[in-house]
């Protein structure tokens, strides 16, 4: 999730532009592209944006084509939808009688969030009506006591995080695109992203979620209750399901105090096997107050500080780990952290490290970790994936694919999550062929079926990946997925044509 | 959940027997008095048992009544089941070939782990299959690098927690009836317990779930990532679904790791209100240290000193706290808790308290919240509710229930997990009568319904409180979850007679 902030960043430089153009150009822009049909839904009539209007009010439905040129888009310029309408309702209730009309006249439904999403979920295929959640910005409450925020599900990330704030709180998640993505499209994919591996995820911090289903019915979980066991808990189902099963209108969260202290350290070691012996040292050394292990290796290294002129501040190593801690007491968390590198250090498990407790130098130590997904775009085309592994096998799938297109691909490199299992292997080549992209892949989707991992961490499947989901489901989940859908969205009006896969 | 443990302490004294028996007597035991009829089931023939019998091994199909005795009343036999026969599979293939039999059949199954929940959700009601998973009791695997336990279903919770410690590791949960209950079974129930507020609920520490569904299917989500978003999260729901969904055999769960230090704080303070803003400083002061937080009321003081003459380490005031913290690093959680003590103490938030650092007097303090359930036997016939409420209303309840009942009862007590919002109110009268209880209920319910509270925050309902579901799910929920259990097994085999309500 860092990479959007890496890209926004980016963005601002020419040389990325034309090198994300040149990526876009050897990718379809079109559902054409993708094979897929439309589907056999109603077409929009001008009675149907005349209940619309009377719905959400004229000025709420867009159908200008210029005005919706960013909502058919999605925000890596890979897919474009074909809508003509969009609605921006501005409460549950209008999200209901939406839906209901829509459920009547069959028309098929987008619900858009801040439209960050990184696998087309959040964008039309052909022409769905657009449900925008823009308007539905409001704070409905923070408790400061139980630190609970409740809030309809436009409210931006960032937002609610600078609301939290003053009462002492934060969100506990946070993604490089916090200043666009909403908290609902958030729990639509279940994002993961940077606080995943201290406030774990949003499946034990989401406490509420109130959601329209595609006939109208208004499904409210919206509880504030830390514990309540009095049934199948349906929010569960809301989470994560990229709005196909229904609207999120409005959730309710569980936020933890903000740190008084954050620090980072960035060490040298030999070998991955290493990079596992720190992690685990960190786990016992750092407890309660570590938030952040990423990785990387000197491929990464090399190819981050050679195209963006960038300084490793160690000595060479063949892997890299960054450690963050965050913690209530400053000289607390400063001496649990010194305790730990000179452990690692003496122990010879770290060959080179160094320690960031001022805010400009663990900058700088994030901003390499941050930049490797632009700087891999400066190597050459593209392949990027994100991939869940068992910890252990995380590096395996890299050293494989690296031997696997020896002489074929450029650079293989591999960074992550490590503390998530989470990671980003990224393959470039000169330029795009159809004979790399299937030497490439089912290459890499089939060893990390093999091993037991996932084809998709956590942007989840959209449009983009929804044909992937066997590498990492069994028939009969993806069947039983199916039933579901079908259970909730009987005519499928729910963000037709993504996340399950066709076929089965 | 700390319930268990005092009960079970307690169990050994005579007076107690004594007393449960006068309240059990008041408690019908029988599946007539519940008002439930036999679902149209097949019944038990010898050839079924032969087939059990081939499948599991003669020795472990048990149909001798005195044998089933233990298996057809639950832990605190306020229920009683008349099951002629249970099975005890070995592995998940054995458990498919049961249920396959039994769908076929149309033979009723009542999945049973350690049996010792509190609301009758393990036990059988007329003559189902129970189907028990204590033979299913392996370790597949510990991680010491990601903290991931992967287990059968039956593995008892403290056996599991000592081979973790062996890792450095614990479980994420802890209760007291850990030396008996099966990890399948507290997924089940969803248990909460003592470490929830350090480690949250189980729908994020669990990361797999293998389960059995009625037509014998294995739904293998077995995963041991920690990320993972290719479609919906099918073992949430298998997550406190209480067995009528599908038969827990297998799982994965995250495991933090051992606190190297704990401690313990007590404090009196002169409102509710002074409660409130201890927890708050509680959070800030303490913030990742933070383990509990407890309360209860001067009316649970006084049980609790006159029945078990036990004593309080501090003065008398109207509320007591408790805070207990976890961290890896003595000397810095000792400073933290320290300093705030000294914050309330100037402040004036608490007018007394007392630090346990030491096993001893740690154990002292705890006990006095520990045996708050079994003192409260002592002083009467005792209605008990274990309600989730918005924090700030938590003590409003045991306000408006002691006005409601002024001249009727003996005692209305409010003590529990405050930092979850978790209340235990007690209440007492000297003898059981009808027009007490209905004093009682729907009183309780209808003002837990009213606050957007739950009526079960950890025990579930099981077969003895299912019928309360819609004080705190809507219509709609409940029929969608109808829904649910429609598809999942449809013709109804799985644990009939629990957690879903009649006449919706």
């Amino acid at each position: 999730m860092r990479l959007l902030q890496a890209l926004s960043k980016f963005a601002a430089s020419k040389s990325l532009i034309r090198n994300v153009r040149a990526a876009f150009s050897q990718t379809p822009l079109t559902s054409d592209t993708y094979k897929v049909e439309r589907g056999n839904y109603g077409e929009i009539a001008s009675e149907d944006i005349s209940i619309f209007k009377d719905i959400v009010g004229c000025s709420h439905v867009v159908t200008d084509p210029s005005d919706l040129e960013g909502n058919n888009i999605d925000w890596l310029k890979t897919v474009r939808g074909q809508s003509k309408l969009m609605v921006k309702p501005k409460s549950t209730k209008e999200v209901s009688e939406i839906l209901k009309h829509c459920n009547e006249r069959n028309l098929a439904v987008c619900p858009q969030g801040g439209n960050t999403g990184l696998v087309g979920g959040s964008v039309p295929v052909f022409d769905e009506v657009i449900l925008s959640t823009q308007r539905m910005n409001k704070i409905i409450s923070i408790d400061p006591i139980s630190g609970v925020l409740v809030c309809q599900a436009g409210c931006i990330l960032e937002t609610a995080n600078k609301d939290l704030a003053g009462h002492g709180l934060i969100a506990p998640l946070d993604l490089g695109a916090k200043g666009s993505c909403h908290l609902g499209g958030n729990i639509s994919t279940n994002a993961g992203g940077l606080r995943l591996l201290r406030y774990g995820s949003l499946r034990g911090t989401v406490l509420g979620v109130e959601a329209v289903l595609s006939d109208g019915a208004v499904l409210d979980c919206l509880s504030t209750l830390r514990k309540d066991n009095t049934g199948y808990d349906l929010k569960q189902l809301m989470i994560g399901s990229e709005g196909t099963l229904g609207v999120v209108t409005a959730l309710s969260i569980l936020c933890p105090q903000k740190p008084a202290s954050v620090n980072v350290a960035f060490l040298g070691v030999e070998s991955f096997e290493k990079v596992l012996k720190i992690q685990q040292c960190a786990r016992k050394d750092l407890g309660e107050i570590l938030s952040a292990v990423e990785f990387m290796d000197s491929e990464c290294m090399r190819n981050v500080t050679h195209h963006l002129n960038m300084t490793n501040p160690i000595a060479d190593c063949p892997f890299y780990i960054l450690i963050e801690t965050s913690g209530s007491n400053a000289s607390h968390d400063e001496e649990k952290l010194g305790r730990f590198l000179e452990e690692v250090m003496d122990a010879g498990i770290a060959d080179d490290g160094t320690l960031a407790t001022d805010y400009t130098k663990m900058e700088a130590i994030w901003g390499l970790r941050e930049r490797m997904a632009e700087a891999m775009l400066h190597d050459g085309y593209n392949f990027k994936y994100d991939f869940s592994l068992p910890t252990d096998k995380m590096y395996d799938l890299v050293r494989a694919s690296r031997e696997h297109l020896k002489g074929i691909c450029k650079s293989v490199v591999g960074y992550g999550h490590l503390g998530d299992g989470n990671l980003h292997l990224n393959i470039t080549c000169e330029k795009y062929s159809r004979d790399i992209h299937s030497a490439v892949e089912p290459f890499v989707y089939e060893w990390t079926s093999r091993h037991k991992g996932s084809v998709s961490a956590e942007h989840g499947l959209g449009f983009k990946k929804r044909q992937y989901m066997a590498y990492t489901k069994s028939k009969e989940e993806i069947m039983m997925m199916k039933k579901i859908k079908q259970l909730f969205d009987p005519k499928g009006i729910l963000n037709p044509y993504k996340m399950l896969p066709d076929n089965f």
